[in-house]
Parts: C-alpha cells; sequence; structure tokens
C-alpha cells in the first residue's frame, strides 16, 4: 500500500515554530516512528511552500497511489486551485491539521480544500497523520 | 480507560435514514466490533434526539471518564449549549461526524461545538469513532 | 388514512397567546371538526415545547403514516435537527404556519425545515392544517 | 363569488417546461377542473410575462373580486413593485408556487411579494391553486 | 409576592465551571441569602438543560406570578422559542446573565429573548439576580 | 421649457392607495394646479406600471426636453435598466419620491436610479414635483 | 415663520472645499439672497464641527420654530445621536445635502438621521436650502 | 441555421449612449456586416426595453431555433424570470456583454441569467456578437 | 462612597421626549430621590450632547471614584472613542439604558461602550441608575 | 502577430480530469488544429500550477506580444497578484474559462483577473481560445 | 518648515492608560526630544477628546503648514467628517497609530481617515510620530 | 545589523509598471541610495513572483537578521501562508506598501499579513522601505 504525506507551507518549520501550537517534535522523528507502527505501507513524504508544488505533488501520484494525507498549512483557507486538484485526481485524500482550526481565527473556518477531500481530521496533533493513515489501512479494499 | 459515545439526533435511524450518506451498518453491530477491538476500554454509549439531554450526559461523566466522543448531530450547527457545555467539562471531547460536513449545504459549516473540542473528525464513516477510541488510547497519560 | 399532526412550541397556548397574531380558537376545538370533515382519515395530535420530543414524534409515524402535518413553532427557523429528521423519514411532511411568517420579524424568513419538506402553507390561520389535509386526501396514491 | 388568478412569468410553458419540477399538465387542463370542482366560483385567469401588466392585473379586479391567486414566478424574488400592489389593493392575495421554492437556489428564499400577501402556498403542484381557491371559498364573509 | 427563576443550561454546574467567568458560589448557597433578604418574596427556582422545558416552566407560572427572572445561557442566542414564550406569556420577564455577555463570543451579541424580555442585566455575577429580583420588588404594583 | 414628469408603478392610484402613507389627493389635481403655477413650463406625463414603457418614455424625450421629474415607484430600489437609462440620457432627472423612503422597508434603502439622478427629493409628498419643477426653472441655463 | 439653518462638519469651508464637488459660493453669499428672496421668514444660522453642539442647536429651537434645515455633513452616516434628537424634538426637519450623496461613497448610503426627518434633498447644490426653506413656506399651516 | 438577436434594454440608443462605454457604431450597421460574413446563418433580431417581451421573444424561438445571442443589458443582474426563461427553453443560449461588465459597478458582478447560459462573452465589444454566432456556426451538429 | 453619573446625547430632554419610550420624570427629580435612598454615597452628575466631552467626564472622575454610571445615550452605538475610554480608565463602569435598547432598531444591537463596562443594565427605565448605584455599593470592597 | 497562451493549474490533466466539465480533449491536439486554422499567428503556450509562474510568463511576454489568451484556472477566484499584472502590463489579455463559471460553485463568481482583462470568454469549452485568438487577429491594428 | 501634531481621543492618558499597549511614555516626554532631533522644524501639537475640535484643528492648520501628523484615535474607525476634513485641506496628512491596529480587534480595521491621508503608519509607538516628521522633512519641495 | 528586503509579485516591474501609481524610479536605484544613508546596515534584497518563495526567504533569514521589510504586494490580501510565517519566525517584520491601498481597491482593505507584521508603512513611495530600515536602526538593542 503506498501513501503519500503532502505537507504544505511552514511545516518545515515544525518542533520550531509557535510550539504552543504545533507542539515540539520534528516531522522526520515523527515519520520514523509512523513507518515502523504501519510495515506494510509505502510512506512518501514532500513538503513545499509553494502553492503550485503541492497541487504538482498531488498530480504526481494521483492516479498511482492508494491514498494522501494532505495538510494543506495556510493554503487551506485560499488555495480553489489545490480544491480543484483534489476533485480532479482519482486516489482519495485525507486532510489533515495538526491544531484545531476551528478554535484559531475566524478565517481559518473557510476551507476551499475540505469539500473535496474525504475527510478530514483536525486537533489531534500529530497523531493526526497516523490516524489518516491508519484509515486508509483498515478500509482498503 | 473510560470512553462515553453520545449520539444526537437522528442517530438513532442510522441503517434506515439516508443510506447513501449515513452508510447501511447499524451502531449496535458497529458497537459490538469497537468493543472487540479494545477490549481495555469500557465504552458506555447514549442516544438522544433531545438537545438538553446531550447536555446532561456531558456533564454526567464530564468530571469522571477519560474521553468522550461526540456526534453532536444537526445540534453541531445550533447550540451554543453544548459548545458551552464542551467547554464547562474537564473530559476531552472528541467531534465526531460519518458523513464530511464540509460537503454539504453552507449552514453545516458553522459549528459552535467544533471550537471546544478538542478535536473533529469528518468523513470516516462509522470508522470515525474507532478513531477517536484510538486517538485516545493511543495518547493516554 | 393516516395523518399525525405535530405541533411545537407555545402552540399549546393557542387560543389564550396573542390572539391579535394566533387567533382566539383553541387547537381542540378545531380539531374536532377538522375530524367531523374527513370522516376517513385518523387524525393523531402531538404537541410539545421539546424540540427533541418533536423528533420521536416524526420519528415514530415517519415509516408508516401516509401523512404528518408539522408546525415547527420557533423551532422553524432554527433547527437544522428537525429538518435532518423531515428528510431521513419517508412520510412527506407539509409544514404550516398559522400566521404569514413572511410579514414578522425578519429571522422569520430562515427555515431549517421547509427545504426538506413537501410543502409549505404559511398564513392560513388554523384552516392551514385543514388545506394540508386535504392536499394528502386528494393527492393519495 | 369571483375569484382572479394571475399567472407571472414562464407560467404559460406549464407542462413543456421542466416536468421534473413543474409536472406535465397544462394549466388549462387544470383549469378545467377547477371549475368543475367550484361551480360557485367565477374564475377568472390573466398570464404574462411582463411584470407591470401583472400589476395591471392586480389593479383592475383588486378593488372588486373576492380573492386573486397569484403566483409572480421569477418576480416573486425580485419585485418590489408588485408587493407594493398587493399591499395596495383591497382584495386579499394568495401567493402560490407550483414547486417548492425554499427546497431550490438560494435567491428564491428571498420574497417582496409574500410579506404584502395574506397566506402563501409552495410545494403543493398545481393543487395549490385549488387550496387557495378553497381557503378563499370556506373562509368567505 | 411570587417570583419564579428560571436557569438555563449549564447553570447547574455553577461553582464548578469556568470559574474565572462565572465565580465560585453555588446557586443554592446565593439562594438561600437571597430568601433572607427578601422575606416577602417567594422564589421558586426551576434549572433545566433542556430548552422545551425551559418554556413548560415559564408558562407554569406566566400567567399567575409577579415576575420571571430568566436566565437562558446558551440559549439566549439561538432559542426564537423561548423569546416566542416570553412574549406569549402575561408575567413580566427580567434577563439575567452572570458574565459580561458582551464582552465574550461574537455570536453572543445575538439575542432572541432579550427583545421580548422587560429589561436585561448582563456582567453583575450572581448579584444580577439580586437587582431583577429588587426591580420587580420596588415597581410592584 | 419642457418638463416630462414619469411616474412609475402603482402611482395611477394616489388618493386611492395607503392615504396615510401617499396622501388623499389624485395626480390630476395636483397636476392642474402644478400648471398653474409654473405658466412658462409646458409638462408632459406619462405613467406606467410596466419598467420598459418608463425606460422607453424617459429615452424620448431625453435628448429634447430641459428636464425629467421621475419617481420609480418600487422599482427605484430594484432596476438597473432605468438607473443605466438615465445614465444614458442627457436631460437632467430629479428622482422624486412622495413618502420618506428612508423610514420605511430596509429594502428602500437600496437605490439604483439615484446615483445616476442630478438630485433627489423625498418625503415632501405631492409637494416635491413641484420643488422639482421650480428647481430646473429657477436653475435653468 | 422661523427657520434654523443647522450645517454641520466642514461646510465651514464651502467655497473652498473641492469645489468641484461642493461649488465655489460661500454660505453667506447665498443666505444674502435667500433672506431677500424669503422677506417673511426670519432665518437664523448655526455652523459647528462638533456633533454635540449640533444637537444643542437642534434642542435649542426644536419646541419653538418653525422648520430646521439641517446638513449633518459627514454624521449623517454615523450619528445615532443627531438622529435620536430629530426623532426627539417637535419642529419637522428637512435634510439637505449639496452633493448627490448617493453617487458617491458607499459608506454615505447608510443615514441615520434621514429616518427620522420629515423630508431630504440631495444633489441641488445651495438651491437645496431655498427648496427646503419654500417647502416650509409652502405647507404652512 | 437559425439564430435570434435579443437585445435588451437601452441597446437601442447604441452609437448614441455613453460610446466610450459602449462605442459609436449603431446595431444596424453592424447586423449588415454580420449578415455578409455569415451567409448560411438567418438572422432574426429583436430589441425591447421591456423584461417580459424579452421573455416572449426567446420562448418564440426557444424549441425552434439553433442558437439564441442574449444581451440582457441591465436586466442581467436583476431578472430571474429571464433566467429561468432560459433553463425553460430548449435552444442554447450565449449571453453577450459589450462592456466588460467585470470592470464596472460591483452590483453588475450579480447575475441571474449567465448561470442558465450555455455560454457568456463580455467586453469584446460589438464584435461579441459575431464570436457567438461563429460559436454556434462551428460547434453546430 | 462617590459614584459619577454621566448622561450622553439627548437625556437632558429627559421627561419632555418620546415620553412613551423613556417616561415622564425629569432627572433631577429622580436624582433627588437617589440621594436620599443613598444617603453614604456621594452623587455627582455630568450631561453633555457632546461625546468628547463625555469622554472627559469620564477621565477626570476615572482613576479616583468608585463607580461610574454611564449612559451613553445613542453614542453607545457608534463610539469606539467612548469604549477606549472605559477601558482605559480604572474605576469600573456601569452601562445603563432607560429603555430596553435590544426591542428597537436594529443598529441598536451594536455597542462599542458594552464590552469594556463592567455590566450593563437596560430596559428598567430610570430605575437602572438605582439598580446599578446599589451595585456598587453592595459589592464595594 | 503573436499570441501567447497561458495556463494555470490543473489545466495539464485536461483530457484526463472530470471530463464531463472539461471534455475529452487534450489541449496539445486542441492547439494543432487551431494552429491550422491561423497560421498568420505564431502561438506560444505555457502551462503551470505555480501562480507566481504564471506572473512570470505574463510579464515575459507582456510588453511585446499582441496579446495574452489566459486561462487562470482556480487562481481567477483567488489572485490579487495575477490581476495586478494584467494591468500592469501593455499587451491586451483575454481570459478564457473552459467551463462556465457562473453555473457552478459560489465563490467562482469572485473574479480578481476579469476586471483587468480587456474581456473574458466563459463557457465555450477548448473553443474559447479559438474564439479569443479570433478577437486578437480581427480586431488587430 | 512646519508641522503640526494633532492627537485624538484618550491619547491625554498616555503613559498612564494601558502601557501594555501604548507604553509607558508620556508624550510630552517624547515631543522634547521629537523637537531636539529635528531643530528647523516648528512642531505645535494639539489634543482633544472632541471629534469636532480635531477637525477644527486640521481646518486651522491645513491651508498654511507644511504637514499634519493625526492619531485620530478611536474616531479613526468612525469619523467620516474627520477624512471629510482630511480631503478637504490642502496640507498633506501622515495618519500615525502607536499600536499595530491590524492585530487588534476587527472593528479596527475600518478606517474613515485613510483613504484620504497621504500615508499610514502603524505599530511604532511613539517613534511612529518621528518617522512621519521626518517622511515630511525629506520629501520636502 | 542585517536587514532583509523581501519583494512580492509584480515589484519587479518597478518604474516600468503604472508609474502614476508606484512612481518611475527603479528599486535598484533606490537601492543604492539606501545604502549610502545606512553604512552600518547590511541590506540584502530578494524578489519574487512566487508566494512560496517569499516565504522560503522569510525563513531563511527568519532566526537570524535583526529586521525584515516585507511588501507582500498582492499577496497581503490573500496569503494566509505568508501571514502564517510571519508569526512563526523571530525576527520582526515591517510591512511596507509603496502605494496607500487605503484609498484602492475595496480589496485591498483586507491582509491577512498586517495582524501578524511589526508595523505597516503605506502611502510613502519607496521612501518607506527607508523609513522601515530607520525604524529597525534607531530601536535597534
Amino acid at each position: 500500500m503506498k501513501i503519500h504525506i503532502v505537507n504544505g507551507p511552514n511545516l518545515n518549520l515544525l518542533g520550531k515554530r509557535e510550539p504552543e501550537i504545533y507542539g515540539s517534535q520534528t516531522f522526520d522523528d515523527f515519520l520514523e516512528r509512523l513507518r515502523e507502527k504501519f510495515p506494510k505501507i509505502t510512506f512518501t513524504v514532500f513538503q513545499s511552500n509553494i502553492e503550485g508544488e503541492l497541487i504538482n505533488a498531488l498530480q504526481d501520484v494521483g492516479f498511482s497511489y492508494d491514498g494522501i494525507i494532505l495538510n494543506p498549512g495556510g493554503y487551506t483557507h485560499t488555495s480553489v486551485a489545490i480544491g480543484d486538484c483534489v476533485a480532479a485526481i482519482a486516489t482519495p485524500v485525507v486532510e489533515v491539521h495538526i491544531s484545531n482550526i476551528f478554535s484559531r481565527e475566524e478565517f481559518r473556518k473557510q476551507s476551499y480544500v475540505s469539500a473535496k477531500a474525504k475527510a478530514v481530521i483536525s486537533g489531534m496533533g500529530l497523531y493526526g497523520y497516523e490516524a489518516a493513515a491508519r484509515y486508509f489501512f483498515e478500509n482498503r479494499k
């Protein structure tokens, strides 16, 4: 089973940026443990601060992989183009947010991606990626 | 570990109501398998169509249980009182929606509960309850 | 033919409450005459001030009766849960309002129920219930 | 008893236009049966696609007839002038919509006519005209 | 003189819930002192988390008591039905909020009850109930 | 000096319609006195309930007359097309409303015509037409 | 007959400020000619940039004069207090604006004064004051 | 191939009205050249300032012609009835605007017609009609 | 104990202005009785129609008095500057409105002062000032 | 004559993505036929999913080419920066959308590019590019 | 070179009021150092809590000074009249805010002054006045 | 002292693009003079039309430099991601706009960056960069 993790803007700062919101663990540390937990899943990971490169990444695997875990970061709230891409590809996408976006600024309640995603997880910290991975695994055909 | 599942209005119709949105499994069937999967968790379940009884249910366990899985159904979008209750109690609450509420009517984007919940899962079908249970279990102290 | 009449909050005050808006007839007096006019219809009646009990009432008959006449009162404008229930059940629902809600406060123009109802009657006084009953009767299969 | 039926834009296409919304019966067929059912009522009928001619029609009978059944069609949502006319004349007006306008586009929830009408019926198909006629008949002074 | 105190959702948690907002006194302790201060007033008290039971409580005394002190809690901002009830009954209602609702979330500025109440007190802590009682007493006829 | 008076929908009911808002004088009576007061002005008058005929009337004189007094009635608030016409013609237009539209329904605050008119008079009763006529006369070149 | 002219903020700059909008005549020059035209009217004039002094001025004459001509300038769009004052006094107020405020910025469409005024004139330049004076004179009792 | 061109309000002023927006060519001159360019297309043309007559025109050819080129002028932004008609007829409609309506007033961004049209062209001047004609011609079946 | 009463615009008209809303008592009569009731409180009073003078008054006592009773009148709904002042001073402020502002115009629901006040009383008539005074007295440290 | 075609996000999926909306032809096939039809025009083509690279592409030719055909895809609705670029360059831009964006989601009605474009074509499928090319060709100087 | 500094409401409390937002320095201390730094500039200073006196102050120097530094305080967000004055005078105005108003309450994002000012500085503390002064000095003609 | 200047989309066109808004000086000419004026500051400069590259640039220096001068251009109004980045890094950011964005289109009043910036300068032309640099220099620790 192949799952692509696509991380959006500022997620490369994880462990460094506002730890009271995002925690102090780096994504690499987390990824290592994730792979140990799911030995039957091949995880590939991509991070970019550039909206269009996220679209490229979604398109690259969007007709061949079994699942995509997408954290669009700040683009969640402004990117029609990423939402269009999620609708255009065949691979199902689970949208993940580390913090609970519903308890933050008003503008974070608008999402152009969620309506096109298969499911959305918000507020579980990095564990949200694990929950998404398990969702794909337990519901595989 | 003790987890209370609180199901809101119309969720008693599960398996009967609009199966193209909510699936054809009944909650009891699902619950049985959930208990098998998590033998170390004691699950209690409550369903009501009455907003205030959901509040009663949250208050009843909200200072003693380890976690609450709450599907407020249609009250998600209109109940300040349930949101207030989630903020008032000590037990963390994970809000679960069977369908992806972000891809439905506009008014389902408003939530008075999500901002006060610990985390939100939407669109994973009944599996969302399992994901919430596992979240509590894996992140127990 | 079986029709259930479901009356929402404050409709128990009929004949007593703001007679310039709602008239001075009680619902029981009206019901008696209604039954005389439609001897072939079995009318059952339920009134509650509690939103969730209205949902219970709708669910109770919603897969067996031929029609439901629903006056959701003030819940018309705030209850996603009742609207969800009307969509979930199989029995068609005609929504009735005694006063013309369109000529009252601005917030009474919002309805979460009307979109899910089969039809809506507003402003015909208690006669609206009769019109709804006749609609079910004349259009019975 | 004299009742004027005033039909607005595109209602001349009835039976031809979008039958899944408006049904396949023509208005003339329906009218014939309506007259048979109410032999004591003189029905006159007027249809126009022109907003101002609807106003003319309302004014023509608005101080002499016993009732007006008005289906303003698309002008329901945009015509302050028709609403002003309904308020200005003495004859009571029942507004009728064939489809349930509350379950269609968002802009169909705005009405400049309903607040000035005596009553509103929506979603009963052509039967709505009959219900309106009977309302006038049963509540005649 | 008879005054009914009607407390809405989560007010049973007083003294336990978010003490930085609502204070640490329980309502029973407060009530005892209130009765001592106003020996000529008979106070009855009702609390429920269920919206419709609050309506029942208002209707029960709404044509016989001299005053009602109503704290609708979270229902203040969402309940058209309670507002309708306050308008429908004869007994004057003073709405009381323990915290200053104007300095909290934006959605707490919407009230369906205040417009129908005789007066509103917000932000005086539990003393607000005393101020409301004294208002009824000093302005009795 | 030539002035065209263009009256919109329902203004033919003047003296008959809602006299508490529009007064009890007919427009013909008023016009007679207006002509006596301004013997040097040739007044022509046009009334129609049809939006497009008002546009026709504006175009007919809009490149030859010295002034137009326009009371667009209910079309004031909905007619982009009349506003476009007022902008397109060369003759200056003074918009007149008999009642003070600012103290009526909220939707009467929106005007698509006023921004394109030379000036606006509201609330002076029929005298507003005289004030408009005098404005053209006193400011003639 | 006594008429008070009350000019709001920046109107002391008339003849100096943005002449393409407000013209190049000073108010004193205009006033002299106004007095000549209406020898039977006693005009008093007050100008202030201070909102509350405009209220003082309205109150000073508001129970004794026959009419007030009020140009609230920029306070038109923001002053609930002036609107309250116009409603509180007994003397009728005609609101005058030199420019056509409907063809300027969006925020100039909001007025807290117009709804309480007897009539509104906008866009006639300084002649608007004369039209207002004549309105009072011709409609005196 | 038969194409009907339907021109809305004020388009009869073309060549005369605001030439900086609409150009200085008359529609007749343009039409002559259009017919020369497309000898295989029969063009019929209709212009009216009356909304309902535009609906009549659409209905007249709407079940027999191959295409309709519709410039609804100011009615674009306000006419639900024309939009309903475009949806009701069988002939495909291309909506054409001479100016680029997106660079004009805010209210011109609202269209009740565009959603029901096959395609929309805006800002190409009179050439837009030619582009629409060619679209029908090149994509004929 | 020292309490400053600050009355905003048009409150000097009390007893004279719209008695059906504000009552027929003058403030001086009321004040006399208030002083008799609270002999241990020194009341000073200030009234102005000028927004900035209200700010001056608040600043003058805002670091030395025990309480301020502020009725900002029409400035309640428009004055960010008064709200800023209430936040800036040290003395707690109770905002008082004679009428119930929640049952009046829509724009009276916006308040820039209430969020910064300690408490708000609305709709108790002049008694509201007494209730505010007693609040300060009973809750003095 | 030189025309640059700039295609935005997800347009590289043409022929593959949601064929019921976008058709099943690839852009390369289409382009070949376009070049055959317009042998006198040199077409260059650029596609990117990255917003800023679209800006680069517009700037690259924006002071030397005769025309630009821009399909901003999802960036149409969110990119102030592309709109700024279209305004900044000298070459005229025709905005093209394959589907009729007015009949899709509400948020697709907002465009930051259209107001700055010379013209807009929406809903003609890939033929829209040809129509744009022909517009430039027929209107060349 | 002559520069007038105009400070709005509550700025006289500087050093005393909410020091975590506005700092603990008084304006006089700051002014002394400012004059030392710019010996070639004559600074005059005016502070008032009264909106209209700020307008007076702007008018007094607005046709003779070289620059005005204006901190309208709370009036920034509500004063159309000050904005009108800034537009009316000839002297350029730089608007200064001590705190970063964009990171505070939502209503502070609305400004009626900024659009008419030459430039705006926000969030630099008292140094913002120095930056404004230097701007005038470095860009003097 | 090290300051990074980050320029967003279309700022590479400076001197070439709409000179009536942005001036005719190129950024390189300006930069040379800036370095001469501040010999003790090391200025580095980055420009990109790509949103994500601006984020990269901010992250690159955001934990080591003393200050960042950021002109986000059109991304100011749409980029949550840049705003998130400004909040995430440690180096303070001053946001600079060459033109006064408050006097331009309505949508330019929305900023996702300003709330997270230390300070904002708008409307000072290229001098704004100098003012920002001096702010960092004069307030260095």
